[in-house]
C-alpha cells in the first residue's frame, strides 16, 4: 500500500508559535501508511499580479510540493479575527497565476491554536470559504481548535495535552480516509 | 467648523489596480469640510511578534497618520474570496503591539472593486469581522462593491460610471456624518 | 435625564434556554437611566412575501416596540453553526415590507449562551453580518459569549457568575453610552 | 447502473419564488442517470428541544427521504444577507435530536437566485458554514448565483437563460460525480 504524502504548512513567524508547536506534533500523530511533511513558508514575496509569472525558487519549490502531496493541513494562527496577512498571502501567492492553482482538487484539514477561549476558530471559518475558491476538499470533523495552548505544550513545544492529541490524531486519520476514497 | 480628516488606504500592489484607481478617485467625492488623505502601505515588514517593539519607520508613520485621522476608508481587492494578505497584514502589524490599536473607536467606510460580478463583497464581509476586532464602527451603506471594474474607468484610470460616483460619494457622506457624530 | 431604552428579545423556545435566562438575567444588570423591556417573539407567522402586508397583530406590537426603543439586546443561541431558524424568522418578518424597516438605525448588543466551550460565537458573526443589511450599529466590544452556559446559573436560571455578570453589564453600559452619543 | 438519487428542497414560501422556480427546473438539467426529487418542507414546526423526540409525520417523512438520498440540493434565497429563517429553522429541525442527524456524510450542491446583484451569495456562504456542522460535503464549483432573476425566467417560472442552465446543470454533474466517488 503507497504512502499517503500530506503536506503541512502554517504557524506564525515568531519564535515561541503555539501554532508552529501544533504543526510539528502532528507528524507524531499520523496514521500508519501516511507521512506529514512540513514546508517551509518564509520569504515568500507580497502577492503582486505584476510580478506572478516570475516567482521566485522559494515559491516555485513551494507549489511543487503542494503538487505532489496527496492531501493537505494548514494550522492558522488567528489575528484580528481572521486568517494572518502573511498566511493569507502564502495562499495569494501560491494560487496564481490564474489556471495554475496547485490546492485543487486537495482534500485539507484545518487546526488552529490559541491562548485565547475560542482557540482560533474565526479564523477557521474565514480559511474554509477561502478553500471554496481554492477548490479545496476540507474534513469537517473533528475540528481541532486548541484552546489555552500556553497550558497544552511543554517549554520545549512538545503536546502535552491527551485530549488535543486524541482530536488532532483522529482529524489526520479523517483526512487520510477521505484523500484515499477521493483517489479511488 | 473644522475639516473633517479621512485616512484611506488599500488597493493590490499591482501596477494598474481597479480598488487603487477606487480609492484615488474617492478624494474627488468627498463632502464639503472633509478631506481625503490617502496613506503609503508599501514595503510593510511581515506582522512578527518578536519584533513588534522594533517596527520600522514606515510603520511608525503610518500608525500616526491612522491615530490623526477622524474617519477611515479602505478600498479591498478579493483575492480567494477574502481579504488579500497584504492588505491584512498591514492591519495585523499597524495594530500591534496589544494596547497601542491606533484604529480603535475610528468610523470606517469600506469599498471594494473587482473584474467580476460579485464585486469584492466576500473580502468585504471578511473585513467588517476584523472590525469587530479592532474595534472600528464600519458604515452600512450605501455598500459600494464596483463589479466589471474595467468598464467603469478610463485608460488613465479616471472613474467614469456615474452610479459608482454616485454612490461613492454617498458613502464618504455618510461616514463624515458618523465620524461627526461620534466626535459630539 | 431621560430613560434610554432598550428592547430585548431572543432565547430558544425550550422552556430551560440558558440563553432566555441570560436575556432576563440581564434586567437586573442596566445601567442608571435605563431600563430593558423583554419583548414576546412567539407565535411569529413564517416569513412570507405574499403576507407581508396583512401580519398579524404579534407582529405589528413587536414592529411598535422596536420603533420606541432606543436600542436594542439581541441574545442569541447557536443552532448549526449559526442563527436559529426561528429567531432569524423575527428578524425576516419584522423588517418586512419594503421600506419598513423598524431595526434601522438602531444600536445593539448581542450576546449568546451555550453549553460548548464556543459559546455561540459562530451565530453572533452571522447575526453581526444580518446587521449590515437591517442598519443596525453593534457594539463591539465586550463580547458575551457564555461559555458552559450550564455551570453559570443556578437552578432557577438566576446567573451566579460573578465574571458573566460583569461583562453583560459592561456590554449594557456601552450599548447605552452608544445610544445617547447617537440621538445627538 | 444504479440511479443516483438527489433530494432537493429551498425556495421561499410565496406563490412566485425565484429559488423554487430555479429547484423545479433544475430537475430538467439532471445527468444521466440521476433524478432530481422535490421535498416539500411546508408546515415545518418551529424547532423546540423539549419537542424534538416528538416530530410531526411531515418533518418524519422528510428526515427519511434525505437518508435515502445519495445527494442533495439546497436552493436558498437571501434574506437580510444570510439564510431564510423557515429554510434553516428546516435544517434545525431536520437535524435533531442529537445523534439522528440524516444529513450526516451527503455531498451538496447549493443554489440561489436573487433580484439583487450578489444573487444570494451571502446566504451560500453562512449555509456552507452550517454544513460544516451538519457534517454535509458541499461541491465548491460552479457556484450557481442566479443575479437579476426576474429577467431569467419566463412568465410560466420556466428558466430561459442558457448560461444558468449550463452552469447549473455543470453543478449538478460534479455533484452526481462527487456522490458516485464517495459511495465506492
Amino acid at each position: 500500500m503507497e504512502t499517503i504524502k500530506i503536506a503541512g504548512f502554517g504557524g506564525s513567524l515568531r519564535k515561541e508559535s503555539y501554532s508552529r508547536y501544533l504543526l510539528e506534533n502532528t507528524s507524531k500523530l499520523m496514521p500508519e501508511n501516511s507521512k506529514l511533511e512540513i514546508l517551509d513558508i518564509s520569504n515568500f514575496p507580497f502577492m503582486n499580479q505584476d510580478k506572478e509569472n516570475n516567482y521566485p525558487e522559494n515559491v516555485k519549490k513551494f507549489k511543487k510540493q503542494i503538487k505532489e502531496a496527496d492531501g493537505l493541513l494548514i494550522v492558522t494562527p488567528e489575528y484580528n479575527y481572521s486568517i494572518p496577512g502573511y498566511l493569507k498571502n502564502v495562499l495569494d501567492v501560491a494560487s496564481r497565476p490564474y489556471g495554475d492553482n496547485p490546492f485543487s482538487g486537495k482534500p485539507i484539514a484545518i487546526m488552529s491554536a490559541s491562548i485565547g477561549m475560542l482557540g482560533g476558530s474565526r479564523a477557521q471559518y474565514h480559511l474554509r470559504q477561502v478553500c471554496v475558491f481554492l477548490n479545496m476538499i476540507p474534513v469537517n470533523t473533528p475540528e481541532v481548535f486548541v484552546t489555552f495552548a500556553q497550558d497544552k505544550f511543554d517549554e520545549n513545544g512538545n503536546l502535552k495535552d491527551e485530549m488535543t492529541k486524541k482530536f488532532a490524531g483522529q482529524l489526520m486519520q479523517n483526512l487520510v480516509n477521505l484523500t484515499v476514497q477521493l483517489k479511488k
